[in-house]
């Protein structure tokens, strides 16, 4: 395709307003599928807990009737990179002034302190102000422990987290840096 | 409570007998909460993973009313220990001669290779013969490519895994073996 002068830009812009109304769960799926992939690390989604209520048999075959969506105490992704136990969650904010911790469950807060002691590598992704953040598990876990407050104010993300590049093939940079909290970066892994 | 003589050993020969009964999963399931309750490891089974394919509202909350089951693609329990990077399957057969390898999903094997290959702790717990059995990842794989058997002889089992002991109140030793498969044992970790 030949685009006149300016078109290819124009095309251009058009995905980045696309990829802005991608939810950060595609976008999540999508980096994990592209890790997988380029054989960089494995990464998934751990299925819906549920609680099954009812099953019933057509054609043979089982088929869920009833069933309930239960909370979940651990975080959604988990998997190896360089040996390494990873595990994170994904949250967004329409605010723009402070994430709240209402986000993330009191057995979440305490399976990241768990996963912490036990030297696994856990982190949040923060999808705020159109930005994306990768907030490590000690360093929420310290501004939880230092204040009362129940949410964590902007500023302290942009000087804590790592802000993540978005990339239309790539999806998110996050594995950059557990290169960098995994201590990964001055060490043969 | 007092025991005549020999009252208390028979008490504990009952318990036995009972465990025969228990199933490998629920063996598994009160090992894993054994070990995040001593503070030894973080394990846990995977939610079932299913294909929802319609919610209800009752009541304001949100009800399956039709879901199917996924087959897996990876495994049923990982998660993290010292660090690495853990995942396994169970698996009982009632042949007393060999373990059938269809009781092993295709991508499941691709799977294992995979975790092997980023270096993740990756092994199959075998019920057979009234005993327990760890076969790691990397023996499992090269009996695979080895030969072209669609089960393993018991032979191959009793000479490469690792025989689990079963306790009453911690389950399953399989840890004891991480750290061997794992190479923790000559290594501050």
């Amino acid at each position: 395709m030949n685009y006149p002068n300016g078109k290819k830009q124009e095309y251009k812009k058009v995905i980045n307003y696309a990829n802005r109304g991608m939810d950060l769960e595609s976008i999540i799926n999508e980096t994990n599928e592209y890790l997988l992939e380029k054989d960089i690390a494995i990464i998934y989604k751990k299925p819906t807990p549920i609680g099954i209520v009812k099953v019933s048999y057509e054609n043979n075959k089982e088929v869920i009737t009833r069933a309930y969506f239960a909370s979940p105490s651990t975080l959604d992704y988990n998997g190896v990179y360089k040996g390494k136990y990873i595990e994170f969650d994904a949250k967004k904010t329409e605010s723009r002034t402070s994430f709240p911790l209402a986000n993330i469950h009191e057995h979440q807060i305490k399976h990241i302190r768990n996963i912490i002691n036990h030297k696994g590598i856990v982190f949040l992704i923060i999808s705020m102000n159109e930005c994306y953040y990768l907030l490590n598990g000690p360093d929420l876990i310290s501004f939880i422990d230092s204040q009362t407050r129940k949410s964590i104010p902007y500023d302290y993300i942009k000087e804590n987290a790592y802000e993540l590049e978005y990339n239309y093939n790539k999806g998110l940079n996050y594995i950059k840096y557990i290169d960098v909290i995994g201590g990964f970066t001055n060490e043969e892994a």
